[in-house]
């Protein structure tokens, strides 16, 4: 049986395990939910070791468990692939956006909808599926490469522990290739492979002015307002070109070359079609610059939320006490993410008018971005697999999203590849996620045929 | 029995009394609390009756009800005197930086604490006790002015339907003169008038952008991000001297004279101490203008509250699909609300830029400002009151806050005198409002003697 047809035969038995799976509440970032996480944790090594993984282990960190597993090639000569992915998911506000129950998945023809059914439970659940479909294939008891696979429960928390980790199980985890499938394609029928991805670092940001709420009208107009303050912040953090101001930002920016420009200047991007997909009417940003190139190659400051006063309903005349901003910066490669919250710091500090007292926090050390080798052998065969899966040509394309992928390159000292079938259009950090169930098969595929590839270009 | 003797022995049952009435959360911008709003107008309307008023009515409006009483002068001839007054209190939130709760009133010493204690419960209380006294006085069984009262239960929610309120029983409200009792003093040592007051506009401004929460990797720096857009509007609508940037917003505004701005100028101002009482440590504000200056007699724009996007624990990546503010204007004889009003929506539609959409919503149609006319006899018969019972000369100042007032003035064309003991340290909007007690009983005893004076004046 070959393993196209294997996985048809066996989409109902995956899409009853994934909605198992995703029924899990597995969000990182609420302390609520962290029982949740360990028990997604404890789905998955279920599900591992069901799938003949003959070494599954749960690896505590100093927050949340990552699921380590290891199926051994036959030949001790075959080379050794890590796969990387996370069983953690977003939170879901706003809860009332949401058409069905965030965590009971429910199937709508193709698609499945729930929180993580791309990103990123989908995404991991495919290997499962994919390395029994080419033993089916093959015939042989253990697949044609050493497959270890590793999926950490802080993703959506900012992978603060994932360094330690892979530097503690270094030996462990040892690998010619790591392979990620927590991205995105170009579209459902335009197959497309990742050859890199934006870094980040985020900050809470709080300015602090009177030590209580004063009554406007008895104070207003003559002390400093917290939230004036800080909308003068954030609005001075663009220039006119839509730059960011933070001292230093652009200094290590690796510019993009010529060759790439005209790479990404070659995709059939749909302007209006992409403003679809965003639910928005209008692009903006910086100066210069395709949109593509915006969410790709540039470094930005995004401010993902902003509170301070009275936020209920009706009137409260006061000037509030304190202001507050959750700002958020992406990377790009050569930027290295210390050094940018140095400069936040500094322009904080610059921009806190007297009487008001300023707090940053970052949330961890960030994460710088990566990029794959375009010339290199594991990215050729990755490309020549999806292809063969999907039956038509694949193109190279980028994420503008950030993970704690280029600790793996740098720490493990393997080239990444990116074999992925999410969608823009999947809303991974908004309500109603969903994932397209046939991509997810041909992901499936696409892996079969991978290890196939890899293990006989390193034989041969 | 003299007016002071009289209060001084009622002091407990007075306090008891206060304290009974405190204990109703009659919020009147929360709709939770529009039973308990109707709960204290009736315990008003009960205290109102025990104290001797001859009738006591409850008023219904659109939204919450006022109390009106009366008690005739004995002479025909006598004046007549309205108090206004409101029962409705201020929301408590941060609920958390309340010591107590702010609904079950505690005595500190001198010190009665309480949402309400001294905005306005307390400050229309002096005035039962105040008509009991000066009957104990004179021996009389009626006080010698014509007493009205009337009591709103919106005040904090600006008033809605006060105007309409006033002009349906404009016949039953007929007086020569207006007092309020909704301010405050210099400081308790040196006991002051109000002779004008700010009058106030305010609305929510949204901004919305994208239908749904975007994940910033994906699509950040390449959309406009409705919080970054609010910020740039709300830093834009100050200049660099801190003038307001509304279009018109200064066109009809009577500049303060030369002679005022002097008296002003003599008053005893420590700013060192209203920064204490500010709980702040700096000043700050439109050029060429002094702090008191600021707070009394200049217009201004205070955002009260600011919000989008993720704003509870954790980090959430997005690109929110919306941004709010609530901002408060304070207004100076002269300008129109409507027209600042206007002013706002220009203001705000030349502010929002390419995919993003605005809303701006008024919570009414705002109150004007007013002021009293120094050289009136009303003014000067309170004065000379307050100066008897506090044995010490009575100074002039103005509220930066805003009320009904100038619709009192104008719809029953009399005089404004304000008669009040706050204090600008009672956090009349904050957490742990408190009031003086030994003030309260001051206020009762000015009224006793001002409705004396008035009384011996229009006979005499």
């Amino acid at each position: 049986m070959d393993a196209r047809t294997y996985i048809a035969e066996h989409r109902d038995e995956f899409v009853a395990a994934l909605k198992e799976w995703l029924s899990i509440p597995s969000v990182s970032t609420s302390p609520d939910h962290h029982a949740d996480v360990r028990d997604s944790a404890r789905w998955l090594a279920d599900h591992l070791a069901r799938t003949g993984f003959p070494t599954v282990e749960t690896w505590e960190t100093g927050g949340l468990p990552a699921v380590f597993a290891e199926w051994p090639a036959a030949d001790p000569q075959a080379p050794t692939v890590l796969v990387y992915g996370h069983h953690d998911v977003q939170p879901v506000d706003p809860l009332d956006a949401w058409h069905t129950d965030p965590f009971v998945p429910v199937e709508d023809g193709d698609r499945l909808i729930g929180r993580g059914a791309s990103d990123d439970k989908g995404q991991v659940l495919f290997h499962t599926l994919g390395v029994r479909a080419g033993l089916a294939a093959s015939g042989a008891d253990a697949p044609p490469v050493t497959l270890k696979l590793l999926v950490e429960g802080e993703e959506e928390s900012g992978s603060p522990h994932f360094a330690d980790l892979l530097r503690k199980n270094r030996a462990r985890l040892d690998c010619d290739v790591v392979v990620i499938s927590d991205t995105t394609m170009w579209a459902a029928d335009t197959p497309s492979m990742c050859v890199g991805m934006r870094g980040m670092t985020d900050c809470d940001i709080s300015l602090y002015g009177p030590e209580v709420d004063l009554h406007s009208g008895s104070f207003g107009g003559a002390v400093p307002n917290p939230l004036h303050a800080m909308a003068d912040l954030i609005s001075g953090l663009h220039d006119a070109d839509g730059r960011v101001t933070v001292p230093g930002f652009y200094d290590d920016v690796v510019e993009i070359g010529e060759e790439e420009r005209g790479l990404i200047a070659r995709l059939p991007f749909d302007e209006a079609e992409w403003l679809r997909t965003a639910a928005s009417t209008a692009t903006a940003g910086e100066a210069g610059y395709s949109t593509l190139e915006r969410i790709w190659v540039r470094p930005t400051a995004e401010v993902n939320g902003m509170w301070g006063g009275h936020t209920g309903a009706g009137r409260k005349t006061i000037v509030p006490r304190s202001a507050h901003a959750k700002v958020s910066f992406r990377l790009v490669p050569g930027q290295e993410p210390l050094r940018v919250q140095d400069g936040v710091r500094a322009y904080v500090a610059a921009h806190t008018p007297p009487g008001l007292r300023a707090e940053v926090e970052f949330s961890g050390p960030g994460v710088r971005a990566c990029a794959s080798d375009l010339r290199s052998d594991a990215v050729r065969a990755a490309r020549s697999a999806m292809s063969a899966a999907f039956g038509t040509e694949v193109l190279y394309t980028r994420e503008g999203g950030s993970g704690p992928e280029a600790d793996l390159a740098e720490i493990l000292g393997a080239p990444l590849v990116f074999v992925a079938v999410g969608l823009d259009d999947d809303r991974i950090h908004a309500p109603n996620e969903k994932v397209e169930i046939p991509l997810l098969l041909k992901g499936a595929e696409s892996v079969a045929y991978l290890w196939d590839e890899l293990g006989k270009n390193t034989a041969g």
